[in-house]
């Protein structure tokens, strides 16, 4: 049974402690939370205890494994004093912002001997999954290329956009930029990025970034293209398709229901799921499922820090090539 | 090259005139009909000659065939004549809604060694002809359960409804009881049918059963359902499913563009093709090239005028039960 | 906090058992099983108490539910005591094959005012609920037809096979005959039933029918097609399609992955979701959450014992067809 | 009745024939081939005259209209004479790959006011013009960001490839760059291009890309991706995805029949249509249809010089990209 410490009991964290509630082989001892009430009433939900102390909880030898769900500025330092007090980690992504950051982290981790995992829950999704695992059968032989559709139902709120200059790379893209890497094992060379403002000012006060479109080329050849967008009225948005020697993969939209509707207007089905806490609902299952396997195996995290490292290198240059319009080479 | 006398210039005429022109292996050499200027316009059309006197076209020996595009209730008559006349005959559905008649034309044909061809154009589709093939092939092996959608987008003008009771046996269903013939390569031996009027009395005034369901049982054992309405408002409901022992079969609809729109009351594509015109446009032109064929392979047409009896029989059964609420059987 | 005395630990408890520990308004206390080894197991895996002694249970005044699970025979001894104690009960279908039984149990729940739910888990399905909202809502105006297929992936073993002779009725189409009735809030007055045995010996042993069609007719003129199968090699089929005045309505197949593979040979997809227990997951979840509500806010449970009666009903008069050869009134 | 002059009887000139033949308002008068042979049996099947000297075909007064199925580089002749001898011209595309040489031809043609239509067959598929309706119409709303896929099922002999350079963006792309215009209403600014060549040397001897990603920023700040490819094993894949602040359209891939097969592993469709002249068949008959309309109420062709020179701008403007591996400017 493995103890987990959830730091940070707002958005994502809720999710993540009932599905530690729900799996057989972990249990949610402890919920650090600098708010009070949020800290407790998440524990209390769970039979956990709560505090807004970290290091009381890092104290108690009977945690495994902290998870981390608190903003992005924060995750460096939760990582370092959970490597230092000898608990794995389950950090959401991204690690830092700041490469020197991650690599200040890497450094501690390495050292500390600290197993970690960044959750990029959408290598756990089951049709994601499906598609890699055609790849790596040879399905559609030599993948020759890649294209993403990565587009959210709305726009995050002002002050979320404003305290992260071009996130739609950094928070939006970088699943992809990840999900490029694994699924073609391979690494991007070069990187132009697009980008436009199409939201008007009141959704998008700060004038940041809202669509965006790039082109990867990898080390194999294979071009990649993704595209993104922060409104999608009719769904969020979640398309991946191969495209290779022998054929093509695709992994599809999904929508709450199957219903179809016929009238004098035509076929009507239903739009896509909402948001990604419902369309990757069965993906933040697996990951947390898998790193505990992992822990019980003693054997390393599926993700790696590095991982993290890559698709936010990927990131910062996709920003490069859209503030200069230049190709950006990467690695 | 076959010289054809089509007779009946109205509402299928047309479109087989078309179709003959089209195909490379035919020509339209006669229109006759009994109004002087349909014949003359479709004629002209189309380089024939047009006469309202049936004996002047069927004494020209280039003609080879005849297509007869008449109302049901006067193909007969020609065919005996055509059949007296060393003509080849194609012939719209059906050859008579009296067996007695439709049998003394068989003995004329025999007699007369005169081919024939009965135009179940649903055979030439190129979706159920697939299915067919699938099924002859093997790929579901031993069928078990046949379904068959088959639903017209409006009931016919009340004349043409008076004119022809219980239609949807006669009229509608008859087609999806040959097909049923023809994909299992099986005869029904038993029948239940039960049938509705559904549409209002301004649409249907002659409280003539609009809406119908059958149940078949087939000398194999196999187990069939055929459903019909003459109102499906999304257009022209045409599908076949065949269950077997490895898999399943579906002739699934057809629409006029394969546009998807993505809104947010969900995902919205086009009704079905509206009527059998557009949806058969393919089988038109298939059957008639069969029909060519055929004779100029010196082969028998590959629909018979058993065909087109046996179709009635089901027809004449399926009445019969609805009326007595009991199961008929069937030869 | 509703407490629960879950009866039979083997086959569907360990579903039903897993649900109520993750509902929050909802707890697992007791697990009755003769076999103690499973009630033991299922009972520790949830913090419960297990015990081969039903009466035992029953006198914990924290229960407030039994949940029946245990095979059909027993149902309705259960659901006597349960009744008895001053327990709420939750019973998987059917209450009983014997409707003097039915009946009996129908009387004592009514003298003794016990709440009373029958889990027709269909109808809490998201699609199908959204088939029958759409219907409630007019959306397709009066329903005139209704097509169900309903198959099964296999046959059960044999031994459960001879247990309930026409189980193609009892036990599987009683699922369909409940869904007509809830979707058409409507009863059917007619039924003609046939049977096939298509499966070859070694799979059906006691040739038992493995393949059946129904047309219903419904009070209000309404057609009903129902088709079944005990092996659909592609999966769990399980369709409903709502036919009316204004459209039509069509709950599809599920499948595990929306993943679509191109290749020389054609586009291919999953087979459909293998068994009832993934196919219908979020229903079983839905059926609890409403029962538990449905105890928390003093209401009547959705289904009712009448419900169950009634579709025990349909599928006598079924039975009765199939063996007889002849349509049955119903009612 | 518009008499043509078709000039080109190999490849794409008895599919225009065939539809000329067809058409109510059009006739195929003569057909002028070098190959003797060629012309001869194209023009016996439809009843047209045939030659080798073009000019004794000009010079027929009955002559409206010269149709251009010959290789691009001798396009521009063509047109020339064609011109000068007050003949309408439809020319399939493209005008000519040099564009000193189709400004020459733009004067010519001013000078001598000559209606001209370029052949962007594309426009006239019936699920792209209903995409372009919907877009006219204002379903999404302002247009953000296009994808088109456009890929081949094999590349052209080498031969043609050798002939032609950068084919892809000349030969292929060259009918998206013309639909991004088309459908937008906007002109690109910017191009990025990446190429690859992934067959192998058999395949493709001559190392011309063969696999191609672009990106353009059009006037407006809408982003666009096209991808090609020259082997899609799976058939001629031709989708196009419209973006906006309303929604998403997207033409859907065709297909020859509807069929789905059912079975153990899985559900299968047919591959996608084969190629252009089966996928864009009716595209073909339709701007046939709009030519001869345009000429017979004496507006200008729907589709001008001015357009074909706009999108061979756009293929240059990507092949300097390519090759240089920087943003181009357009315009």
């Amino acid at each position: 049974m493995l103890e987990f410490c959830l730091v940070g009991g707002g958005f994502i964290g809720p999710l993540h402690a009932a599905n530690i509630a729900a799996h057989p082989g972990a249990r949610l001892a402890w919920v650090v939370d600098l708010d009070h009430a949020a800290a407790n009433a998440l524990a209390a939900k769970h039979g956990a205890r709560a505090t807004n102390d970290l290091d009381a909880a890092l104290a108690d030898p009977a945690v495994g494994a902290v998870m981390i769900c608190t903003p992005p500025r924060t995750h460096a330092a939760i990582i370092e004093r959970a490597a230092r007090s000898g608990k794995a980690v389950f950090c959401e992504k991204p690690v830092d912002l700041d490469m020197q950051r991650v690599d200040a982290c890497a450094r501690t981790l390495a050292s500390t001997g600290t197993p970690f995992f960044v959750a990029f829950n959408r290598r756990f999704d089951p049709t994601h999954r499906a598609l890699f695992d055609a790849l790596r059968a040879g399905e559609i032989g030599r993948p020759e290329m890649l294209v993403l559709s990565s587009r959210d139902p709305e726009i995050s709120p002002p002050d979320y956009v404003a305290a992260m200059p071009y996130g739609i790379f950094y928070d939006t893209m970088i699943h992809d930029f990840d999900m490029v890497r694994w699924l073609l094992a391979d690494e991007p060379v070069e990187v132009v990025a697009r980008t436009a403002c199409m939201l008007d000012a009141a959704e998008n006060p700060h004038r940041d970034p809202d669509t965006a479109m790039v082109m990867l080329t990898m080390a194999s050849g294979a071009l990649v293209h993704v595209n993104s967008s922060f409104r999608a009225v009719y769904g969020y948005d979640q398309r991946i398709e191969a495209f290779g020697a022998k054929g093509m993969l695709i992994s599809r939209n999904q929508q709450p229901t199957t219903l179809e509707r016929y009238g004098t207007s035509g076929i009507r089905r239903d739009p896509l799921l909402r948001f990604f806490i419902e369309r990757y609902a069965e993906s933040y299952r697996r990951e947390l499922d898998d790193f505990v396997r992992a822990m019980g195996e003693k054997r390393a995290p599926s993700i790696t820090l590095d991982d993290g490292r890559r698709a936010l290198l990927i990131a910062e240059a996709a920003v490069a090539s859209a503030k200069s319009g230049k190709p950006v080479p990467i690695g």
